[in-house]
C-alpha cells in the first residue's frame, strides 16, 4: 500500500507502453543529421509541443532537464550568473523545496543578494514582507506552488501580479501541483516554473523549466546547443516522450481523480483527527488534493513511518529529499512550530493507485500505531 | 543501417528487460525510509557496486548525473568554484568535447584562469606544452581519452603521471572509450573521469562522475543530500540499474566484440582510401576500435550524409552535439586541417548491430555518393 506518492509515483503502464520504442527501435541522436536523429529530434518536439500545450505556453518556452531539482538550480544561478552581483536580488519563500533553498544559500556564498520571505501558520506566503523586499530591488521571486511536506497551495496569481507590479519575474515549483491543479502560465502570470514527470505518473530522470522568452539565463550545464542553448547534453527523448504521454493522460484524467483524492482524503484526514492529540499541518482547504500532513504529540515521525511500513504501509515523515538529515524539517519550523512538534510529522500522500478500502485500512492501523507507540515513547512521559 | 554509434547507441534489449521492473513495480523514491525507498535504495547500490568494479574504483567514489555533459560540467565547475579563482587554473585539451571546451569558456568569463593544451596532427596531446603549463600552477587537467570525431586515444597513463609529479589533478571525459577499451583507473592513474551509459547500449539521461575522495568538489545542482551530497536530485533507478547491466555487458562481450569492430573497421578503411582524394582523420593506431574518420576532398560532409542517407545508411559529419553550428569541428581544425579540408569530414562510427555484409555494402555506397557529389560539386572545380 503506497501512500508516498508526494515522493515519487509508478510508472503509468501506459506511459511507459510509449517509450518502449524509443530504446530500442527509434533510438538515434535528435542532434545527429540523419534519419534515426530525424525521427528523435521529431519525438522530441512533439513532446515539448504537448507539454507546452497544456500549461498554455509557446514550445520554444520549455527546456528539458534531467530533474525538476536541475530545473530550480537552473533558473536561480541562470538568472544569478546572468544579471550578475551588482543587479541580481533574489527573494524565496522559507517552504521552498531544499533544492531552491541550498542553491540560494550557495548563491549567497559567491556574493549574490538573497531575501527570504516568511508564510503564516498554514504556510502561506506573508504579504507584507513580499511587499516589502519587492519594493527594494528584487530582480526574482521563487516560491513554490503546492508545498512538498504539508501541502500548502499558494496564490501565485496575486503573487505574480506583485511582482510584475514592481518589475520582478515571478518564478514558481510546480512539481507538486502539475498535473493535479490546472496551470495556465499565462492567465496566472508565471515568468518560469519547474515541473517534473515522476511525480505524476511518468518516468524519473526527466525535469522541464518553462521560462518566459523575456526572462534571460545563462545555462548551468554548457556543452553543445541543445534545448535552445539553455541546457546542453544529448536528449533523453524515451523519457521525455514518456513525460509528454504522463501529461496527456493527466489532462484527461487529473479533474475527475482530484475530486477522487480529496473524497479520500479528507476522510482520512477526520480518522486521524479523532486521535487524541493530532493536528493537521496545513490550511483547510488551500491545499493539494492528494496531501494529507499530521502531527501527534509525544511521537518521531520516523517511528510512526516504521511502524506503518511494518503493518504494509508505505508512508513518509516528511520531504524524501532530506531523509538523511537529523534536523527538523525546515518547512514545519518555517510555519512556526517547535522543534519537537516538527518531529512529530507524517505525511501521507495519496495516488491514482490507492482505494478506499485501503484509506479505511490505513486509518485504522494509523490509529493502533500511534498507540502503541506512545505506550512506549518516554516523550509522553515528558509533558 | 546505422553507422552513428559514436552520438548515440540502440538500448541492448537485455538492459531494457533489467530496467522494466523499477518503472512500474520497484518504483519508490530511493531516499524514502519505507520498503519502496529501501528496495529502491538496495537497486541503487548494488548498480553503484558493479559499475565502480568495473574501473576499479570504491562505490562511494562514483556520482550519477544526468548525461556525460553533465559530469564533465560538474568537475570543471566544482573544481573551479571549490578551489576559488585565486588558487585554481584548469588546463584542458584542444580536442576535447564542447561541453568541456564551452564550460571552461564560461569560467574563463568568470575570472578563472584556462590554459588550452594543443595537440599533433593525429590528435595526440603535446607534451611540452603539458609539461610547460604543469611547471606553472595547473591544479586541474583535463584530457579526453578516445575522441568522439576522430577517435583518436591518448596515452592518458603518461599523461596522469606527468600531473601528478607536478602536484595536479587529472581528470579524463572517457565517454567513447568506456566499455570499449579496459580502463582502471588505479593503474592509470586516473582522478576523475566522466563516462555515461547511451554510448555503449544503456539508456539516455545517466551519466556519472568517477571523482577520487581527494579531490574536493563543490555541487553544481544543489538540493538534497543525494550522490553523498555531490548531486541533488530524486535518483533515477530505472536508468542506473540500465547503465549497470550495460557495463555488465560489456565486461562480458567488449574484449571480442572490439576485435570483431577492429576488422570491419580496418575493412572499411581500406575500401574508403582506396577513393580518390581520400585521407583518413587519425592516428593509424591509437585509436578507438569502431570509429572511421575520414575526409574527402572537394566536399562537404554534411552532402555525404545526406546521400549516404538516402541509401539508407546513418553517418555523421561529426559531432552530433554541434550539427546546428556551421563552424568547422574545432577538433578538425586543431588537428591542423584548413577550414575548407575540415568541412569534407565524414564519421562512421560502428556498433555492435553491424554485420560484415552491411560495412562491404556501406563501402560501395561511399564511393558512388563520393564520385557523384564530386560530379556535381562546385568545389571540384575550385581546386
Amino acid at each position: 500500500m503506497y501512500l508516498d506518492n508526494a515522493a515519487t509515483t509508478p510508472t503509468d503502464p501506459r506511459v511507459l507502453e510509449a517509450m518502449l520504442q524509443y530504446f530500442a527501435d527509434s533510438y538515434g541522436n535528435a542532434s545527429s543529421m540523419n534519419s534515426f536523429g530525424k525521427d528523435a529530434k521529431e519525438a522530441l518536439e512533439e513532446s515539448r509541443r504537448k507539454i507546452a500545450d497544456f500549461m498554455n505556453a509557446d514550445p520554444e518556452e520549455l527546456i528539458f532537464t534531467g530533474s525538476a531539482t536541475e530545473a530550480n538550480n537552473l533558473i536561480l544561478k541562470g538568472h544569478a550568473f546572468g544579471a550578475g552581483k551588482r543587479h541580481c536580488h533574489i527573494a524565496v519563500s522559507t517552504i521552498d523545496h531544499d533544492c531552491v533553498l541550498n542553491t540560494v544559500k550557495w548563491l549567497e556564498k559567491q556574493g549574490f543578494r538573497i531575501s527570504y520571505l516568511p508564510v503564516d501558520s498554514y504556510g502561506l506566503l506573508r504579504i507584507d514582507p513580499l511587499q516589502k523586499v519587492l519594493e527594494e530591488d528584487v530582480t526574482l521571486v521563487s516560491v513554490v506552488h503546492g508545498n512538498n511536506e504539508i501541502g500548502t497551495v499558494q496564490n501565485i496569481k496575486k503573487i505574480a501580479k506583485m511582482c510584475h507590479e514592481n518589475g520582478s519575474f515571478f518564478h514558481t515549483d510546480a512539481v507538486q501541483s502539475f498535473g493535479k491543479l490546472p496551470i495556465d502560465v499565462e492567465l496566472i502570470g508565471i515568468d518560469s516554473m519547474t515541473i517534473n514527470a515522476h511525480k505524476m505518473y511518468g518516468p524519473k530522470g526527466v525535469g522541464a523549466l518553462y521560462i518566459d522568452r523575456t526572462l534571460k539565463i545563462t545555462p548551468l550545464i554548457h556543452g553543445g546547443s541543445h534545448e535552445f542553448g539553455k541546457r546542453a547534453g544529448t536528449e533523453n527523448i524515451p523519457s521525455i516522450v514518456g513525460f509528454a504521454k504522463a501529461v496527456e493522460l493527466r489532462e484527461r484524467e487529473m479533474d475527475a481523480e482530484g475530486v477522487r483524492l480529496c473524497r479520500l482524503r479528507d476522510r482520512l484526514i477526520r480518522a486521524a483527527l479523532e486521535i487524541e492529540d493530532t493536528y493537521l499541518n496545513v490550511h483547510p482547504t488551500k491545499r493539494l488534493p492528494n496531501n494529507v500532513s499530521l502531527r501527534f504529540s509525544h511521537l518521531e515521525g520516523e517511528a510512526i513511518v516504521l511502524d506503518l511500513d511494518a503493518e504494509g504501509i508505505a508512508a513518509s515523515s516528511g520531504s524524501a529529499c532530506s531523509t538523511k538529515s537529523n534536523d527538523p524539517s525546515h518547512v514545519l519550523l518555517a510555519i512556526g512550530l517547535r522543534p519537537q512538534e516538527a518531529r512529530g510529522s507524517l505525511r501521507l500522500s495519496l495516488g491514482k493507485k490507492n482505494s478506499a478500502e485501503e484509506i479505511e485500512f490505513t486509518a485504522q492501523q494509523l490509529a493502533k500505531v500511534v498507540e502503541r507507540l506512545r505506550g512506549i515513547s518516554p516523550l509522553t512521559h515528558l509533558s
